[in-house]
């Protein structure tokens, strides 16, 4: 692509830095916020700058935060002894969401994946082990991606708390509501037979 | 969206004001560059700001440029009297990637819109109608997108240069090199039809 400015070459290369954003895109992108009020593209950088700068992460479970101690575990209401271990903030608001679990979290900040250099170092597992070898969680709930990369990761955790005396589970995989059976893939189906629940517990809240 | 820092939650919602990217896209963005290094999220920021705040117009094409005068009107080599009108810089830019036109450009900034709020007066017309009216102009090529607002602003154009001493005319449409016939729709084809060239012509620069 060849620029009319380097004011805008630049712009439209720094935005097209961002995954899923190529360079037309990135300029259709940078032709909007000059049409736009330049208020608009003032709040843009800042919001980006202070939520660069000055973002924190929970001491104890990992999450993004405005403070050293989240929310969820600043909440006495909840039960501390129940930790489901995430991948990343997202599935964190999404299983708030549902309004279905009352415990905390641990976000372990990706999935171990040799092809993408992450090894478990690089992810917060090892406060975790330590959480559990401290004796304050009874269950440790596994609610990473259903991918090899996610049962790379249960099973490595899951091999240095094997002999801790808890309940370590995993969130339940089968048939979402409302899907036609007909239409779910073989794995899916087989597993949500083999793990198949008491009808008079389905409907049970944990 | 519950968000567990009001950092990202602002980034988010300035992010998601962009065109074409909802609420999701946004905070996977948001996560990319939490994971970046933090110079990633400065040099986005710094050149949106240099871009909005110091980005010029050029006094003659109206076209995106870091002077006031853009290198394609400062060209001296290039036909001054063949002005090519354009939508914007996008178009410039497809235009001279051809390497087949050595005119300058009139950029409008978008065609005239009602249903978008874009009359006339918002657009780069009259700049256009007096350079016609000076004199300095043997050609005006319409080169707008083949649409409604496209046909419309040709014509709004038109009416208040037809009495004008010049070759008015407007880019073919017809099939795309190297496209299938039995695949082009009819208005296309028919257009093609309409509007052929002596085989001889047919390969002349302009
Ligand atoms: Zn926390
Ligand atoms: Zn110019």
């Amino acid at each position: 692509m060849e620029f009319s400015s380097k004011l805008i070459e630049k712009a439209v290369n720094e935005i097209s830095q961002l995954p899923g954003i190529g360079k037309r895109s990135a300029l259709r992108l940078a032709l909007h916020l000059l049409k736009q009020p330049k208020e608009q593209t003032r709040f843009l950088a800042e919001a980006l700058l202070s939520m660069r700068a000055d973002i924190k992460y929970c001491d104890n479970c990992h999450n993004i935060s405005d403070s050293t101690t989240c929310e969820i575990c600043a909440n006495t209401n909840r039960n501390h002894q129940i930790v489901c271990v995430v991948e990343d903030i997202r599935d964190v608001m999404a299983i708030e969401n549902t309004g279905q679990f009352r415990g905390v979290y641990h976000v372990l900040g990706g999935k171990i994946s040799p092809i993408d250099g992450v090894g478990p170092s690089q992810l917060k597992i090892s406060t975790l082990v330590e959480k559990v070898k401290t004796g304050t969680v009874s269950e440790v709930i596994f609610a990473l991606s259903s991918t090899m990369e996610g049962d790379t990761t249960n099973f490595y955790i899951f091999k240095q708390i094997a002999d801790c005396d808890i309940v370590v589970s995993t969130i339940a995989r089968g048939i979402a509501v409302g899907d036609e059976l007909e239409y779910a893939d073989e794995v899916t189906l087989g597993r949500s037979i083999l793990h198949r629940v008491p009808f008079d517990k389905a409907f049970k809240n944990n």
